[in-house]
């Protein structure tokens, strides 16, 4: 790499940043994240750190805490999001049929409103990985959701009346939509999902005041349709600007069209670099011999400045994904000292197995390490070309059944968002410790109908009972510090806090909470069901609660949620958890957690 | 009443309640039944009291329970039942689809077994009011459950296994089951639902070992059909025998042909006399004008012999119901002392607000009170016919709107099962404080669709915020002891320990122990979802537990169940309880209890 280039790459970027000074609906919200008391913020930070300064629960009386007050979700399906708490007011949404609560927290008996959006009631049938939402968002004085039939919904935070909606997509062609909104400055951020019906993926603001949509960017098309500056985009893995038609090219005819790349993972946002970051799904069809080439971009982390949608850069993990490595965890804003230097750094840990340390101005690819040790589709990422060293013997192709791919096409980790402490430096993470059996097949594109081009079977790596870890890990170093096997895939984001301690849940219905010096378990709850989302904390009256939205489901849990028992249904992953149901049942509960 | 005839009446009876001397299953059950720290029999005793002598958590300690494990039921609606503990062991039954689970109390994280019947997806159309389910039976080593279809399942308690199945009617006539089976001998003695379909009601004898159907008795008809001796079963109001063709003579015709009188409630059962108990529902249209006479024996209690389904006694409560009073709710089985004698009693408190107080041997009425203050709709009982005196004003009629007659036809009290404490002789009785406008009007029957020929609007009886309440009550004196005001209509039986305590739910999902001897509150929990269960207790490993089954629904809460909205809709309750949805969710979680 040449250091000249990454001068040149970072000048563009930060002219590319500048931001007008006027007073955003974010300025309220990045001084409110900075309360602990509250979680104002999906991930509750912008920069998705997951980690809260209360002190009150504390290793030492961990084991005392209890559940406090419990409140149906109303619904079956799985809950992956999470409450916010902003001010005296707790909100959340349920899975489909996506309710959103609010409850004032001084009567908790109560629910101050609560709001049922009528659905496109064909949506359930195209939404791929059971009938999840990952929650809601909030910014001047409204309650942002969106609905499994995308649409997108203001409504007032004090009363739940809807502000405006705008529809986002079409469920006929198999667009659904279950992410969490950013809301940054006076724009709202939402993706898309659909990657397993040839959606081509976007990422779309609306207008916060009045819902009129501001722009749309493609991940795969044509650079207009996917808003990269072919001069000033840049390439994290050379370095370079991306050039012309940077995604089309690497599509054979049309088939960008199908592309994928959808946009159903968490964001993160740096005011100072005024980017934000996501990432993409994987490329349409999971059969790679029907789309050669790159396939950009798809599997790619994307930056982009939030008020304009341009991209600052894009940097592709799994070029040519023939995995389903979809790219679309999120990206963790902190500083890491990497050669001495501290710099301001994102870490993405990847469905494919490998953690991604990319300088967060420009995407320049700074570490990558292997954070499951199953992980052997690839031999490592090559630091120098950016690009994964891919074992021929685990390449898929069609009509070839490839046995014993690490990690499975779930991933390494999916979606469930990891927490970083800035005092350990280390990153905890719920991850999947699977492997898979894949055989990809022609399929022709029909409008809403599964464009998959593959059967597979997953299994545990090691074929016992080990399907998922809870790590701590550097992402520098690439050392995992320490690591506590779950039965199932850990599918719920940790937290961690400044008193020692990490809450997480399990799919089989355990809310734990561990020393986070050891992952020594310092308390667990049965909850009425598995937990896929994600635990936060806040502080009402003096007084510290940890709530967590429990109720099994996603892709993890899908022969549950679907009712399905054989093999290759829900895309491979149902002889994954067959055992599941021997454990938990389906059912979406809020526990809120407290000392007694 | 002359005093010779009731002694030729319990001559009678005696010798109808002679029993053979074989090792029945219930000999097994009733020594179980007698163990404080199991909770074999639904109502926790044959004579159905609902009172533990465990006495762990007491007065003292109450504020210090917490919620120890939960599991959801996999279900959305109503769950009006409880769990079982037998040995080692905890079953219990979720409403539709109607899961079935075991769970090892020493391994409460897994699911020992999981049920799940192949229902006839008619049956959810045609069950009048939610779709809940009253719970599991156990004997012999079997555990058997009724799902909404009618089918009754008998169970391999260890393994799940389906031993034997009998179909007990036909969804598509209205027929539907609800109720928790009355193991009796070597007989699973079940009921059936569809009083709003024209569905005439019926008990049934299944034998335990094999499934055969054994006997099933009608509640109107011809004496064949009822299984009523004319010279020998008793009717309760007079002390006579009812003679030849006692029910159908009290109807026009063939209306008794969809007579309802069906036995959706719980049963309770006498060794000593060899008679069980149960009361049946309102007669079939609730159009009073369309069957003239006093419409035998709909809403009436009738005590039969197990082994031979005759019926000893019948004593109907509303005769020519006019208001959807059926009579249905428990006969609970104790000692009484009536002018200076102790007697075998049943007291049973009525949908139409009066609670009865029969010497159990012959049905003899020994006292009728109004258990709720507001009750319009009749003076008073009279003893010496045993017939209410209604007020002309509150008889409902054709095409005519009456206004303001207590209690509404969801009752004083539903279904929910009193307790009753040996010690202090008071009944603890979850009653609704509700009133009613009613207008009848002409229907025609068709199998299958609804035959309910009224519409009605309920509302709190001082058109307040008090639509229930939870009293102690003697049943000889009339006396409420002490009242508590709920919000709602308080549709969980509670449960009475020897320590002191009363535990219940509130259709708000507050889960409650109050002290017995002034219902002064000591802790609560909110819920995942109301509670319309009745809470149980074991003790397992030294610790007592108490357990409830959460989830609201059932006609209570009819308009959260079933998402209706409108006044008339949902049998007229839905007004009553539009705020429900203010408080709580649908979402069935069992949620265990215990001191920390």
């Amino acid at each position: 790499m040449n250091p000249m280039r990454w001068s040149v790459a970072l000048a563009l970027v930060a002219a590319a940043g500048l931001v007008p000074t006027i007073a955003f609906a974010d300025e309220a919200l990045e001084k409110a994240a900075q309360d602990p008391n509250q979680w104002v913020l999906p991930l509750g930070s912008y920069a998705g750190i997951r980690h809260s300064k209360l002190t009150q629960i504390n290793t030492k009386n961990a084991g005392k805490l209890r559940p406090v007050w419990t409140m149906s979700t109303g619904t079956l399906r799985g809950q992956e999001g999470q409450p916010l708490v902003v001010g005296n007011m707790m909100y959340f949404e349920s899975s489909y049929p996506n309710f959103v609560y609010a409850v004032d927290m001084d009567k908790v008996e109560k629910i101050a409103w609560k709001f049922a959006p009528e659905q496109d009631k064909f949506s359930p049938s195209v939404a791929c990985c059971d009938l999840v939402n990952k929650g809601v968002a909030y910014a001047d004085g409204k309650i942002i959701a969106v609905a499994l039939d995308t649409n997108v919904y203001a409504l007032d935070a004090k009363t739940g009346m809807v502000v405006w909606v705008a529809k986002n997509g079409d469920p006929q062609l198999g667009q659904t939509m279950t992410m969490a909104p950013l809301i940054v400055h006076d724009k709202v951020i939402v993706g898309i999902s659909g990657g397993e019906y040839g959606v081509r993926g976007y990422m779309t603001a609306y207008d916060l005041k009045t819902g009129r949509r501001v722009w749309r960017a493609y991940n795969v098309g044509p650079d207009t349709d996917i808003m990269f500056d072919p001069a000033k985009t840049l390439d994290g893995a050379t370095g370079q600007p991306v050039g012309a038609n940077s995604s089309a090219k690497t599509w054979t005819n049309d088939e960008w069209r199908l592309g994928g790349g959808t946009t159903w993972g968490w964001y993160t946002y740096d005011p100072a670099l005024n980017l934000f970051y996501y990432g993409s799904g994987n490329p349409g069809t999971w059969n790679p011999t029907q789309r050669p080439g790159d396939n950009k971009w798809s599997t790619t982390l994307i930056a982009r400045n939030p008020d304009t949608g341009v991209a600052a850069w894009a940097y592709q993990m799994t070029p040519h994904d023939a995995w389903d490595y979809d790219g679309i965890n999120e990206s963790v804003l902190t500083e890491s000292v990497v050669d001495g230097q501290t710099i301001p750094t994102l870490t993405h840990f990847d469905r494919n197995g490998f953690s991604y340390l990319l300088d967060r101005r420009n995407g320049k690819l700074l570490r990558a390490h292997k954070f499951d040790p199953s992980v052997n589709w690839a031999k490592e990422i090559d630091l120098k070309t950016g690009r994964p060293v891919v074992d021929p013997a685990k390449m898929t192709k069609e009509d070839v059944n490839v046995k014993d791919i690490c990690p499975a096409a779930q991933g390494a980790k999916n979606h469930q968002p990891a927490s970083y402490d800035p005092k350990t430096k280390l990153f905890y993470v719920g991850t999947n410790h699977i492997c898979m059996d894949y055989q990809a097949f022609s399929v022709k594109y029909r409008g809403g109908f599964p464009y998959v081009g593959a059967t597979l079977s997953m299994f545990p790596a090691d074929h016992g009972n080990v399907r998922g870890r809870l790590i701590a890990f550097d992402s520098v170093s690439g050392q995992t510090k320490w690591s506590v096997d779950e039965m199932f895939q850990v599918y719920s984001g940790p937290l961690s806090t400044d008193s020692g301690l990490l809450f997480y849940g399990t799919l089989d219905g355990w809310f734990k909470a561990i020393d986070k010096t050891n992952g020594k378990e310092l308390y667990k709850f049965k909850a009425p069901s598995g937990i896929i989302g994600n635990p936060m904390t806040y502080m009402h009256k003096g007084k510290q609660y940890v709530a967590v939205l429990t109720g099994v489901g996603g892709w993890a849990a899908i022969g549950l949620a679907e009712g399905l028992t054989k093999g290759t249904e829900g895309l491979g992953a149902v002889g994954l958890t067959t055992t599941l149901s021997d454990y938990t049942n389906l059912g979406g509960t809020l526990m809120v957690f407290a000392l007694e």
